[in-house]
């Protein structure tokens, strides 16, 4: 059961008490992938997925049946310093998409097999705009935590967590920054589309809330003075996951910027996380590599929504309807080499 | 319509007046693409996968629902040898765990919503050890590529070609080599998993093949002399799916080496054909590199079966359904940047 997120401490309890892997579905699972018909190995990282998957669930030949896609939005005071290609009433008009089914993770969801819902948090009352101040006072960070904490079905067996915030790659980037070091231009990408003067700009702008709030405290702390509300969702809804033993798939890079706020807070707090896919998104690699994630896939999209995170769920699926679904060598009167 | 395959003549024929993509249907996928509801390039590679897809089936805004996958068997006198880590009667037992739906390829075909063949050729008859002679005759080349060339389904709208053959990764190394050049040691991989001493066995057989049939005549003759029968009908296959308008997922190693005999007998021959994933077999990725294919998914499988192509269906799925269920800006309300 999950506890109510009263305060932060709350949610920093249940990371740092986050349950880990069940031992004996994972032993059970690993004995069972070696008498599988196929020569050792053959199915790479799909075993691995498969083993991992049961590991979570405790159940050593698991199904995934129930797949979650949930989509956070919010909007960005940051967005007035001119960061994004599109302007703010995208978001809403964004969500409004989500609503009547039209934008790409509809499809996405669908073509997985998942149930989506979606949650717009505040549109009309952007956060603050990070280079005066923090984005975000302590009470609606929890507030956002909380939505995302409280929107994981608890039957659920596999979540992808998406967004949708117009200029949203700009605080992605100041927390990777903040947490990760090196310069703003390092962690500083194109999102939708900005030119080189725009992408200068951004870069300015992250440098400028890196000056203001870095090296101030904690993963969660970074979440609330450089973050948005669909990132401090996604990061709560994550946490969530792992106190339900619910496998998460993560999308791109804003989604992996709200997990390293948790991973920064525990040690192993992703362990029952995958990365779906890199994005094109200049530096969600170099994110990957500092939480040690190996994407599923690369085939270069940049747009979140949780999509990359929800083209992965069939892979996971596949890897798991093998493990699951196979013939051992006995039952199936084959030769084992 | 596909017209008998009465000689290796009317395959070359069917190859060399091989229909291409439909430039309307191409130009209308591409101008929907530029009017979804995501900033432009967003979706990556999904974008290029639908628009080509779109191209192949001559429907600017097309489904994919009756995928078919077909998986051949066939056995080679060349396991004599010694080039495989698993006995050749592996190969029929494997064909019985195919038809009770035990194998890894079922449950890949069963996730992602296809229709599953298996065509087993001549199981108590090998080809011929080519390190001796030709693999096969004329017309038991012929026998094994009208396998294929019959077993598409004209009302699938997906096409993946899988194999099972003890040994089949020899004479694919054969082909590959007789094709691209180079030595018998950069086409000669571990298969299913030999030593270092196998290893250098298989290269050993390998360069005896390049030896005995190097530089015999076009793909067809080079299949002829160092393929197999199942290696022959995955080729039939190919090619009849050209001829149908069906857009074909390659496989690995195997099936990119039997797509390789035909794209030597024809420019543009597999211009219907994406490569779903590239196999750890060692060469696979130097096979994709001369037939200019950049592989959908990269997991470190080296199973055959078909597996990696299936595994990617769920892919070109999620493109397509993206790109025809999406809404335009205009659709949905949104302002397009």
């Amino acid at each position: 059961m999950l506890p109510e997120l009263k305060d932060l401490n709350t949610l920093r309890e249940a990371l740092s008490n986050a349950p880990g892997p069940d031992g004996n579905a994972l032993q059970g699972a690993a004995e069972r992938n070696g008498q599988l018909t196929k020569p050792p190995g053959a199915l790479g990282r799909l075993e691995d997925l498969a083993i991992w998957y049961a590991s979570w669930r405790g159940d050593a030949r698991p199904q995934i049946s129930a797949p979650q896609v949930i989509v956070f939005a919010g909007n960005h005071g940051v967005t007035a310093q001119g960061v994004s290609a599109f302007p703010p009433e995208v978001t809403v008009q964004m969500v409004m998409n989500f609503e009547h089914g039209g934008a790409a993770i509809n499809q996405l969801a669908k073509a997985a097999g998942a149930t989506m819902n979606v949650h717009a948090l505040d549109l009309d009352r952007p956060t603050a705009d990070f280079t005066a101040g923090p984005a975000m006072s302590e009470e609606e960070l929890l507030e956002a935590l909380r939505v995302g904490w409280t929107a994981v079905d608890h039957n659920a067996d596999l979540l992808v967590v998406g967004e949708m915030g117009i200029g949203n790659t700009t605080p992605a980037a100041a927390i990777a920054c903040a947490l990760f070091g090196g310069d703003a231009a390092d962690w500083t990408g194109r999102g939708t589309g900005v030119d080189d003067a725009g992408l200068a700009n951004k870069t300015r702008v992250v440098a400028e809330g890196i000056a203001l709030h870095g090296g101030s405290g904690d993963g969660l702390e970074i979440l609330r003075r450089l973050g948005g509300r669909e990132i401090a969702a996604m990061a709560g809804a994550i946490a969530a996951a792992r106190a339900l033993r619910i496998p998460v798939i993560l999308d791109g890079f804003i989604c992996s910027a709200a997990a390293a706020c948790l991973a920064n807070k525990s040690e192993g707090a992703l362990d029952h996380t995958v990365a779906g896919h890199q994005s094109a998104e200049g530096a969600h690699a170099a994110v990957l590599a500092k939480l040690g994630k190996e994407p599923l896939l690369s085939l270069g999209l940049r747009l979140g929504e949780g999509s990359g995170g929800a083209l992965a769920i069939n892979i996971l699926k596949s890897a798991v309807a093998c493990h699951s679904g196979m013939a051992t060598f006995a039952e199936a009167g084959v030769s084992d080499g």
